[in-house]
């Protein structure tokens, strides 16, 4: 299976080291330590050592650092020849985003003195923005070369940042969990570039283009990690205190409520009353993001849970009716479904925080206004703040569809060493694998 | 394998659909966030937005969380054809009962002014309750359909806030990390559905009833991450300081002796000297529940050591010696053997726990004794102590064995789809699995 | 596959159990409570409980017990039929070192009035020596009997203690994320080991030292979780604030360069550019072996990511071109690579930080010169401590390799059952296993 256009001998290589290059050439030129990580900076003021925010910000981070590397990457395991692409290739174009959004996020809003300065608040920025281009590669799974991941990685940052910077800085938009920022951008941004790298013969891979008992159990690991760390995930960089606890707490319910619903519908819509593991993996994950916005707002526990219940139906609804549809009618072929975990289920994370945001009240906040709407607590009135987050929506999709299209023609520049139909979803294009040509039937039948 | 009494297709939405709608209700009318997760209330005092408990509790929490939904789901996945079950019902179930127990717990001993206060507390102790359904979950695994194990979760997360208000409320007995009110109420219960639930002809599904070398793979990731995490999840609730420090390094080492004696248990009791994976998976981890009841006292190191190294000798012999004996003179089908992890050791831990209590002195407690046993700081004997620990071992076992009886003739009825004993440990029946009828024997010989 | 010599049945048990009954009964004469643990202790001094080190130090420790058990564990899964074996005397192996460790560890730097204080930080330091017990086991892999590992572990947790000592106590070195004292020690001393343990007819087991495409899948496992929580690692004992803080940031960063370059390496040293798991499992994680002793030092973002991308490369060259040169012309059989993620990573850790020490100046570091290098701040000149950094890798050089060769010897004794050459890398001689004698091939075809 190897092919000269698939051939990644130079084309990785010289696509890794100009990036990294160039990423340690600017880091070199632009990026400080923040008062916090800084020796001088942090012993010049008076305050204890256990004040720095290394304690109050790294529990959460290395929680989403888990979800980012091995909740995301063995997700997406559960192709049954894809493992090694999955798991490793989420490896490498995390590592890559991770350190380009330190550089795009802070140009666009860390700046202090022509300098970008870093520390864990900015790392855990940087991972956000990673997750959302593993969205988007979830949509091209198998797809793709690493070197197109790459390429992708480079630009979908760098639009994130942009939509970042108006969301949260221009328009003063509320959405610590990302459900607009994170989940509806790297959707709809990966459903565009998977659109226009349409495959009419991609049934030619089609029996690759599933699961095996095996690869099922290794995405298992991914979903469970996802599930346990997303109340981290949409705290980890609300206001402090009460924020961040009231975050954590609203996501546990609306996880635990959307769980139960997944499975009910699971075996509602088969014909035989069995589960279908594709739910259970992603479905009774769309709690998490459709807590994403309004987790850290006032929406109650019991809030949270019908958000969480209503995700997992709609979820399982989409991957059951709506993704043949896309495939069929849009021609959108969506190898993980992220219009079903991310998509839909992120509109309605952003449709309920415009809500919860419309009818926040002094009387429900209190003194706690300032954290959670500084523009109320400023005298703003709360149909305007909702009204705010509405608008964010669209920006959100605007700026992704948009750059998608795009990024996806861009992609398509015959130079970056895509695999041909007949060999998606296949790792031993791109790794050494011990097995051999033409040994797929044995391999599949004997897992 | 598809079979109209276990068909889901009904049954399974209807019964999460019920139970997730009376929850949320019950949430709505009764359930509110605590004075550290309400963003008025929280902001009424006068504190330092990092003295916020979430910053104290909330890293054990996510501790205990991945021993739930890993340790305990992939534990389970030692099973060659039950791995989904394993694991997709480990998840449902417990989604279920953290809800299901914020009410009964909060209920029983969280009520303020008529509403139940909820935070990170609430959450472990949630976790904690879901934890003792998932002990008795391995007790029937492989023999029950997802509705039995959601209703006896529901019945079983009531019993358990009854027995854990009358210990921990009524006789103000010390088990932070729940030897008695966890490990030994949710073993003791669960032997007893099983014995209740006794198929006489379970032998036409022994094929299935064992493992392959990849499922205990799986199980050994189940395994590790319990081994891990039980110094977080014995020092959860404990007090703030020296007490959580104290239980966590008290049950580290309990564990890494336990671990030891394990080994050489495993291989002194087999004929040729050759390690059992069962006895790896779950007697290494024996030395955690028996520092559950002790860990936060001055236990001493060497004192948990030793009560490791005997928890993991008790545990191997129970399942080389005892376990056997169990199913055929008292026909209890115990698949996990949580007889010997949970059960025994559990029961260790209680008397440990009274011996311990029973001698503290003021001279090794200091101005702590306040923190470990209020009751003697108040000026009660400990030796009375000592006994409280005692009787709340015996009511725990009567709790537990007679609501295990009850239970267990509920989930008799023959309307809830249990599987029938030719079809017991496969995921088939429930599952949507690439493996076709009578491919059992070629997936057993490739693994 | 029984076979007298390798038999365990009395050997394992006897060691087990008269080396436990020797750490409870030095645990019982030697350790006591810290004053952060002891109930009486703690509240004699008047502080909040919430100043208790736990909160500090505890969630490091942790990530750091996961690198132990998980990710030591499952990185040496990938051999193919090992796999028992790999995690399992990982366990074993790790459980007894951390409880001999806090004596070494104690005896030599944590002696308190003639007892050992124990505490987080003692727990911390346990797991760190442990580490290196581990990164051995790595060079001998598939070679050695567990009795054979557990007599090594003994010997080179004293030796590793002697080291650091040394070098911590007397010399005043700086080496908080191990590089020297933990990866060169632990590379060099497993290096010299395997040299002396050389079987000249090892490629008996040849068919059986390489992967298979699962066992590389329960490999990655390892990987990640090694590489998500490098950063703790680095920075668990490091001074608290903004040191701990940098350090998880400069970790975090050579981590991401690292990876770039190991899937640069790794593609062009291939003749048809395909990625190799084996690189990607360890070479990736060669950046932060590099930060382990300048990631605490004010070594910039990008210093850190300079250091990362120069491990990733050296790294890859060493398992493509060096280890077979070892293994050829010095008959160094070094199953794991170690020397190419541990070794030379480590050397070029302790020669970063020696630069990075000899260059310090308190322009850069404020008053915070005093907790990253106590001697520059009480006068020393930075070139001196640069010095001491050098000497200390020859020091621990030295000492890993005499140390290794006097080790290497007593292993060589026939009583402690090790493997035949024939049967290596073989879980079925020390674990019932369902395979049957000859069943080889039917398993490598099905994987």
């Amino acid at each position: 299976m190897t092919d000269s256009t698939t051939n990644m001998r130079l084309k990785l290589p010289i696509t890794c080291f100009i990036l990294e290059i160039i990423l340690i050439i600017l880091f070199g030129v632009l990026v400080q330590y923040d008062h916090e990580t800084d020796s001088r900076e942090w012993h010049k003021s008076n305050h204890s050592d256990y004040e720095n925010d290394f304690y109050y910000r790294y529990p959460s981070f290395q929680d989403v650092h888990v979800m980012i590397f091995i909740g995301f990457g063995f997700l997406m395991t559960f192709l049954q020849r894809y493992g090694f692409s999955s798991v490793g290739f989420n490896f490498l174009i995390a590592a890559f985003a991770l350190q380009w959004a330190t550089l795009m996020q802070g140009f666009f809003h860390g700046m202090h003195g022509g300098k970008i300065h870093i520390g864990v608040e900015s790392m855990i920025n940087a991972d956000f923005c990673t997750g959302s281009v593993l969205i988007s590669f979830g949509a091209v799974l198998g797809k793709t070369s690493p070197v197109q991941l790459l390429i992708m990685a480079m630009f979908e940052v760098t639009l994130f940042a942009v939509n970042e910077f108006i969301l949260l800085s221009i328009l003063g938009t509320k959405d610590a969990g990302g459900s607009m920022t994170i989940h509806t951008f790297g959707a709809y941004f990966g459903l565009m570039v998977t659109r226009i790298l349409y495959r009419p013969n991609l049934d030619k891979s089609k029996h690759r283009n599933s699961s095996v008992y095996h690869s099922d159990m290794f995405a298992m690991i991914g979903t469970i990690y996802l599930w346990m760390f997303w109340p981290s995930f949409n705290s980890a960089i609300t206001a402090h205190g009460d924020d961040q606890h009231r975050t954590a707490l609203n996501t546990y319910y609306s996880l635990a409520a959307c769980t139960l619903s997944t499975y009910a519908m699971s075996s509602l819509t088969a014909h035989d009353g069995k589960l279908d593991m594709v739910h259970i993996q992603n479905a009774a994950l769309a709690g998490g993001v459709a807590a994403g916005t309004a987790g850290e707002m006032m929406l109650t526990p019991f809030g949270s849970m019908i958000v969480g219940f209503l995700a997992g139906i709609i979820s399982v609804l989409g991957f059951k009716y709506l993704s043949p549809i896309l495939e069929e009618k849009l021609k959108i072929q969506d190898t993980c479904g992220v219009h079903n975990l991310h998509g839909m289920p992120g509109i309605l994370g952003a449709i309920v925080g415009a809500v919860t945001a419309a009818v926040a009240t002094t009387d429900v906040y209190g003194n706690g206004m300032k954290d959670v709407f500084p523009m109320i607590a400023d005298g703003g009135k709360a149909s305007y703040q909702g009204g705010i987050q509405a608008i964010s929506l669209a920006v959100t999709l605007g700026i992704a569809l948009l750059g998608g299209l795009i990024v996806g023609f861009i992609l398509k520049l015959p130079i970056f060493g895509q695999p041909p139909d007949t060999i998606c979803f296949e790792d031993s294009i791109y790794w050494e694998v011990g097995w051999i040509n033409g040994d797929i039937a044995s391999t599949i039948r004997c897992q």
